[in-house]
């Protein structure tokens, strides 16, 4: 029986849909892969709980309750290769943890984006020189299998020829009304609603996300690429982002008649419009792109996510994975897979 | 530096060919991930070549040339939890000796079916009581990522709702020709034709390949069915099955008349055929099914397999793999990094 020390960071949404999902699934683990998960830490930007032997997180909606309080830098003493440490923030600020824990021969596994899109020495020392303990899976797609399938595809000596791919459930959704003939305007406002946009809907229309998750893929094809060398293209105007949030949107209205100039030629060509990750072996672009209506992107619909690889070995036909990339209960699930993967090694 | 020792058996075009990719990705992987691969063992179904301390084969094309032939039971005594046995055989035979070498803490990858398919206790000895040192990720789909992510599903605690799918590249194909208005009989001439089927087209057109996938993957769910249990529909009746070759081909167009009935009937609702696998919490059946044409499976085209993940997680949009499934080099490639897979684990 091997005894795994879980230390989690961030008990968002996502956060605490792992810590139900573990809490539920140990006995099985337990059994099935002789791996014994203990919770020795939770943590959130305020602070958390910390106990070697294991703290009791039965009840994490009431987090952090009664329990003692302690700034996780406290916990650095204690930390070795039994430990896992699991970040599921948003935080650009758990790197340097995230670091010393890999440097203590820990294993990490995040949802958390921020640390591999900084520095790029960052992203080296994470995932390059950590010997593999180091997981990411759901930074880019969720629970889909993409970093994986990537690696594997690199590490058994195939060649990238293209990757293309929509990273963004939100602006699947967008274009997928867009093509049924709605308004831009009405679409977002429609995904606002929803639900389905950040409160500030520009965090989703400046495809900045997408570009970092165009960016830890390049950066995991092993090239040494910075966040503003992908060649990203907003889905508005620079000026419109000092605007209110309520001005925001009536200036969208504004764009309509250029996404439906747009929408309108590209169907004369059977084609429709996508907002899409292309790279290759040279450059890495963020933008609208019209694609074929029959294609792997154009068949897409709502807010699913598609990546399509090309590579010498899937030419013709390339490898594609597709589903929802984005949501709770898959993210948690890719982060608990992660989780597993670290504790076989461990 | 880690230094994890193969003993390969079976040599047909997979086994060549990953034995090259083998060679000329052995310094990457050093350099990468610090394991330094070792060929120890080459075996055909007459002998092969062992040394304990590596052997050379740089020239697999001439095996096994002036090489010393050895019965492969020699080699058991050397076998411990530092070697990794391949199986690229399509043999019922190796069982036996995969089975011994798990039992000597080895490691195991197999892209041949048969051992999964026979006895139940075998497939339970081989993956579930093998502490996960049974790798067998390319006897579904090939080189595309089916069976790690069924496992990783039900790891995390997932409910599979049902799995649909589309396993034979050779069936797509004539799938396809058939809904482009084809003659079932002409589309299997053609396809046997363009060397897409085996040499008797029956071992295709019966579907049993594809029951034998079907089966790894209800086994994997955990249930203990037997071949004879999973629902099979072949696509020619079984007084055909005596014929010579020749005789077949003859016959097949008595049946043209029944497919393009079945495909006008199902024109005429907006659906298609597709020989399908499709389970649930309770069946496994194999057979022609009409799908839309809009639908994952009807917009398939061509020899490419499918794999529709519906689960508790991915209900409304479910999980899904699209890619070559069959084809030397990624064949060769996926079982390259269940290779590599276990090697990080050893």
């Amino acid at each position: 029986m091997k005894k795994v020390k879980i230390i989690h960071l961030g008990i968002g949404k996502v956060g605490k849909t792992l810590v139900d999902q573990i809490l539920k699934n140990k006995e099985v683990i337990r059994r099935t892969l002789g791996i014994y998960l203990i919770y020795s830490g939770l943590f959130n930007s305020k602070g958390g709980i910390f106990s070697d032997s294991g703290i009791d997180i039965r009840d994490v909606t009431k987090f952090p309750g009664n329990a003692v309080i302690v700034d996780y830098d406290k916990v650095i003493s204690f930390l070795d290769e039994n430990y896992i440490i699991v970040d599921t923030t948003a935080s650009s600020e758990t790197y340097g943890f995230l670091d010393l824990a890999l440097k203590k021969s820990c294993y990490v596994a995040v949802s958390n984006k921020k640390p591999l899109c900084g520095n790029f020495n960052h992203f080296k020392r994470l995932v390059q020189k950590s010997e593999r303990r180091f997981f990411y899976e759901t930074t880019v797609g969720a629970g889909l299998p993409v970093i994986r399938t990537l690696m594997d595809l690199i590490l058994t000596g195939d060649k990238i020829v293209q990757i293309q791919g929509c990273f963004s459930g939100t602006l699947g959704y967008i274009f997928s009304e867009i093509e049924r003939g709605i308004a831009f305007s009405e679409a977002v406002k429609k995904a606002y609603e929803l639900g389905y946009t950040e409160p500030d809907p520009r965090d989703d229309l400046s495809g900045l996300d997408v570009a970092r998750k165009a960016l830890i893929l390049v950066r995991t094809m092993g090239r040494k690429t910075h966040l503003d060398e992908i060649k990203l293209t907003s889905l508005y105007p620079k000026q419109m982002e000092k605007l209110s949030v309520n001005d925001f949107f009536e200036s969208l209205k504004n764009l309509d008649p250029v996404f439906q100039k747009r929408t309108v030629s590209a169907g004369k060509k059977g084609k429709t419009l996508r907002y899409v990750v292309t790279m290759d072996s040279e450059s890495c672009r963020v933008g609208i792109e019209e694609v074929e209506k029959s294609s792997n992107l154009g068949s897409l619909k709502g807010p699913d996510n598609l990546i399509v690889f090309k590579t010498e070995r899937y030419l013709a036909n390339p490898l594609i994975i597709k589903g929802p990339g984005a949501g709770i209960g898959v993210t948690a699930a890719g982060v608990f897979a992660d989780i597993l993967e670290a504790a076989k090694l461990m």
